[in-house]
Parts: C-alpha cells; structure tokens; sequence
C-alpha cells in the first residue's frame, strides 16, 4: 500500500476553442506550459484528466499537435504515469487510436466506454476510468433496458464496477458527467432526479475520490469526496469571475486526502469591464489596465455614440463583446431602443432614427431616396 | 549486417473511402484481414506502409477504428516493425497523433516531414521515411528558394539524407510520389521534367530499393528498383483490370532482391460488364457470375428501354454505375441523344421526346400541359 500519493487533477482542456471566433491555442499553449513546468515540479504519482481534451470531435490540427506535444512531455518526458477519459465534446473514436500503445508508458486513454472496468492500478490504488457516454449506449452496451438518464446509465456503471471493487482498496473514480448536490441537500436532488442529465452525487459513494470533468467552475460543487477540477480557462464571460486551477490530491493510505488549488495564467484573461466611453478611454483609467485582455465591454452611455467600437479598439485591441446597458436608458430612449421589435415601424424610419441618433446629422430626403432603393432591392433578394 | 531481410510493402489503403457512394470500409477490413494473416504466415522483418492510409484528412471514425485495430495486430501483436508514411490524402498532423508512443514497439509513423532525416534502422538496414509534402513546405523546410516542383523538393530531401548516408550500407527509401520513367525511356523523363507533380526515377539512385505509394497499379512503374505496392483494393472503375497485390521483397547482404506479389481478395470484387440487358438478365448468363460484385454496366441496347437499372439491380444488388453505348445507337437516335446539349429545344420537348421513347405511350396535351405548369415553377425558384 501507499504511504502517500499525490495526484493532479484536470479537465475541460478544450483544445481547439473558439471563443466569439478567436481560437484560444496560444492562451492554452502558455497554459499547458506552466501545467507541465507545475507536474515536474510537484512530481505526482499520476495526472488525472477527467474529460474535454478537445472542444469538437474534430479539432484543427493545431490542437492535436499541442495535445501530442504537452501529452508527450507529461508522460514520456517526465514520466508520470496520464489517466484521461473522453468528455462530451470529444470523439470517443478518434480520440482511442493509439491508446493500446500509450498504455505501455501508463498514459491510459479510454475513449470508448467498454465492457472492460478493470481498473487501472498505480501503486496499489485503483483508478476506474468512465469516458462520458450517452444513456442509450450504456443501455447497449450493458444490455440493460431500463437505462434511460444519465443517472441511471452511471449508478448501472458503477453497480458493473462494484461487482469486483474491493473497498479496502483506495478506488478512485474519474468521470465526465453533470453531477449535482451533496448528501444533505434535499433542493438539489430534487434537481437530480428530475432533469435527466443530472446524476446524484450518492451514486459515487463507493469512491474514496470522484475526478470531475464537465462543470467548467472548480467551486461547481462542494461534497468532501466529489471534485470538478474546473476548465484550463475561462471559455466563455459568464466564467469571468471564476478562479481557474488544477486540483492537487495528496492521498493517505486510508483514503484520507488533502486538496491544494494551483492557479494557471494566460497570457491574456478574458474579462468584464463596464464604464462609460470617456472613462474606459481616459488614459488615466486604461494605463491601470492589462489593456490586451479579451474584454467583453459594457458601456453605461445612454443616447448616440459616434463608432464606441472602432475607439475602443484602439486601446483595448482584443475587444470580444460590446454591450449598451439598456436599463439606464430613459424612458424615451428605451422607447426607441425596443422599437426594433414593432412591426409597423418601416426599416427606413428606423434606420433614419439611428441615422440621426449616431451621426446627429440631419436625414436628407436625398439620403433617405438612396436608402428607400437600397433597402427595396435587399429585401427583392431576401423575399 | 543481414544474412537475408524478407519485407512486405503495401501503400494506398485509402480507408473511409466511398467509391460511387458505397463505403468500402468491409471490404477494406476483410483484405486487411488476410494481410494480418500474410503477415502472420511470412513473418517478415518490417512492413512498409508507402501513404495514403486513409482516404482523406478526417476520416470516418470506423476507418480511425480499422486502421488502429490493424496496426495494433501487426505491431504489438504480432511484433512486427511497422514503416509508415502519409500521403497526399492523410492528414500529416492528424496522422502523427501518437507517434513518439508508437516508435516504442518498432512502430515508425511519420506523418510529417521533419529536418531530422536519420533512417529507422532495423538489423543494419536504413529506411528513410519520407512522407508527402508539396514543394512549398520543402521549399520552407529546407530554406531552399529554388525549390519548385515536386521533383526539385524530392531531390533536395535525397540530397539532405546523401550528407549522411553510407552507401556501403543498404539504404530503402519509403516514399509517396509521382514517379516516372525507368533510367533509359528518354520520352518518360521528357515528362517527369515537364509535369511539376512527377519526378524521375534517377532521383531515387542512391537506394537499393525505393516503395513507393501513390499510383495504384503494381505496374505503374517498371524499373529494377523503384515499385509501386499498388492499392489495397481497386478504387475506381478505371482500375476494374488492374490484379491488386502487395510486394514481399527478399534482400541479401548485397541489396539484391527477389520480389514476389502476393493477391489479397474482397469479399466483392469491382468490375466492369457489357453486354445486351437481356442478355445480362438471362440466368444461364448470370448464374455464372458473383452477382453481387460492385459493377459498372454498359448496356449495348439501342433505343428505349423501361427501368433498366431497376431490372439489373434485381439480380446484380451493387450496380454502381450504368451506361449506354452511345456509338452503338443509329445516327437519328444519337440525334436525339446529344440533343440534349442545343438550347434551341425546349425543356418541354425535351421531355416529351424522353417520355415517349421510354413509355412509348403519346405524350397528350392534358400530360404537356401538367408538365408545362412544373417546369415553369421549377425554373420561377431557380431563377
């Protein structure tokens, strides 16, 4: 047995991203460089990485390129021994091949849920490895006809594992799945056993540890045993405010464990600012700003602005997302805001309102001829 | 040094590929089968895989499953050194996925081309693996400026591996390439200088043996060292006559060779019949043929015949392709044939001639009249 064994946990690498249509393979590169630098240093026993390797079935070449490279530094490099399983976003297929070779250096890739739950085992310590799979292929496979949810196609897993789990062994668990609530709170089953994506967190209790991935936030969910890790990066502004990191285990040899967070950092975040044009230009603002950052901006203006974009850009050059905060609009204003929806307003009125509104110019019935025929002949095309 | 090296060279797997819409991923499983087997029986000390493993640069997921199924019984089952490249139709990023894992268990995967030219050395031999690359990634590779056709990159590669190559030594090059004219057919090399795709077979000089991938007929090239594997299987009618095989080569300590082509067999055979539909329909005709072959018929029947493909596929289920022998019709009916091709003639007489010739009922005014309404709809959305 073990005296002590540490563990890194990852997942949601997402490899291949698009965010608002910019790849993010520099930001996950400069990532994965400090991951590797983070897995010499801490040496672990073993890199867990719980799902998503890929963000599409098919990425660009350049994720699978960086895949290989940082996968080869961990495991032939460093020579620590790569458990991953595939996520939802991955192809269980693609992401199999060559896995019987890998296994020779103890890089285990399971792609494909199987048959097979054999754990895999590092000094003494089992590790049972569930790739995300749909109900319907555990129902296959299991040849279990009352699989329908997520939760029933796990605990059916997990009943398969059991038949040869020795609980007096450390058994550890990684999955890719959306699991929900601690033992005690009765709201959140409630949301487990009601929407069939969502497994209960009891469903792993035979496990000393459950490595997550899915939930891109490591603070997705809070139970002593059960651990979303959380993305390599934020992917999208509604993680903004989230701290991302990689999860380090030191394990006892009763299945004791402390957990460490070890923060990651791009080069560039991705982040919110909200102000008012004149202030978010203002060098005295933006020269305390990491200004390359992705900014999704939200600016607090009310009324007519002359290109906010095109001026943004200028200096904050990697501006994602520009949003206008309606709610501080006046009446009047919000009025015309929404009018966009009323069907009786015609698109030469409304564009002759944003005309005036943008350019405070006035609208020439010159200017409003060549706009009448520009819009008549696109909606000839369209209709 | 070798007392004698028995090899096996095959190229041109193509798997996933759809030939007129079918995938011939069981067929290919089926001759890939009885190549594990030949490999199995002849026990040789490496087989060259010369490109083109799969049909294109993402592949089907069954194809990803086949090739790693096959790769895995050669090379870790049945411990035989694998040599592979990429071709023109792989994906060199994609395919390279692995390969530092692989090269463990003698399996050599070069998917693309590097500035390292040392050859995988197995018991004395070199193998130089040189995958397919365009002219213009040579061109960059090399910092080479005068690098235009495929011939100028392939002889600057070979000039880069001279620097280093013992000629007292047997040195194999894997290549995946256009390659013309055996050392003394001067209208040949006129045109391997000519097309900037081809390259001459002098190119290849300082090898004792040369396989190559590419062309798909055994007998693309006739010369005492360079050799075409051939395909797996025949992939497109063009090649119904061709024998397909793969090459066992047996060398002595000199570098001579003896070659011998061994026939891998489908399930279904491709190829072509002619004949008269009654003819073909006739039992004491077709009892003697294995129906179910994918076919490419041509009917020598002038004149209108009703659902011919319809009659034919009744006893031949995997006709791709059917044709008429234009030459064969008299000189009205090819009127009416090419007829076609002259806008002067309405598309409603056209019709009208279509109908009757296949139905040989008349084309009434009530039918030319429904007719006129579809056609005049049909060309209002299109136009």
């Amino acid at each position: 047995m073990i005296d002590i064994m540490k563990l890194i946990h990852t997942a949601d690498w997402h490899l291949g991203k698009l965010v608002h249509g910019i790849y993010m393979t520099e930001q996950q590169r400069e990532v994965l460089r400090q991951f590797v630098q983070l897995v010499e240093r801490e040496q672990p026993d073993a890199v867990l990485i719980a799902g998503d390797l890929y963000d599409r079935s098919v990425p660009p070449t350049e994720a699978v390129e960086l895949l290989n490279e940082v996968l080869y530094q961990l495991n032939v490099e460093l020579k620590v021994p790569v458990l991953a399983i595939s996520g939802n976003h991955d192809s269980a297929e693609r992401l199999s091949f060559g896995s019987s070779w890998f296994r020779r250096s103890q890089f285990y890739l399971k792609g494909k849920l199987t048959t097979d739950f054999t754990p895999v085992r590092i000094e003494g310590v089992n590790f049972y490895l569930i790739p995300y799979s749909e109900p319907g292929i555990v129902r296959e496979l299991l040849g279990d006809d009352s699989i329908h949810t997520h939760e029933d196609a796990m605990k059916a897993i997990i009943g398969e594992i059991e038949k040869q789990l020795n609980p007096n062994e450390i058994n550890i668990l990684i999955g890719h799945a959306f699991v929900l609530g601690g033992k005690t709170t009765d709201s959140e089953r409630t949301l487990a056993v009601g929407g069939s994506g969502c497994i209960s967190a009891d469903v792993f209790s035979p496990f000393h540890y459950t490595a997550l991935g899915h939930l891109h936030s490591p603070n997705a969910l809070s139970h002593p045993t059960i651990r979303y890790s959380g993305s390599l990066l934020k992917y999208s502004f509604s993680e903004a405010n989230q701290k991302k990191s990689v999860t380090i285990i030191e394990l006892d040899d009763n299945g004791q464990f402390e957990i460490r967070e070890e923060k990651l950092t791009p080069k560039l975040d991705l982040r919110e600012l909200e102000g008012y044009l004149d202030e978010l230009l203002d060098p005295a603002f933006y020269q305390q700003q990491k200004t390359d950052d992705y900014l999704k901006i939200t600016l607090l203006d009310e009324g007519a602005l002359i290109d906010p974009i095109g001026k943004l850009r200028k200096v904050y050059p990697n501006v994602l997302h520009l949003e206008r905060k309606v709610d501080f609009l006046d009446e009047r204003r919000k009025e015309q805001y929404f009018i966009m929806k009323e069907k009786e307003v015609s698109e030469l009125e409304l564009f002759q309102r944003f005309y005036e509104q943008m350019t405070t110019r006035p609208f020439t019935d010159e200017k409003r001829s060549i706009m009448k025929t520009i819009i008549e002949s696109v909606k000839k095309e369209v209709l």
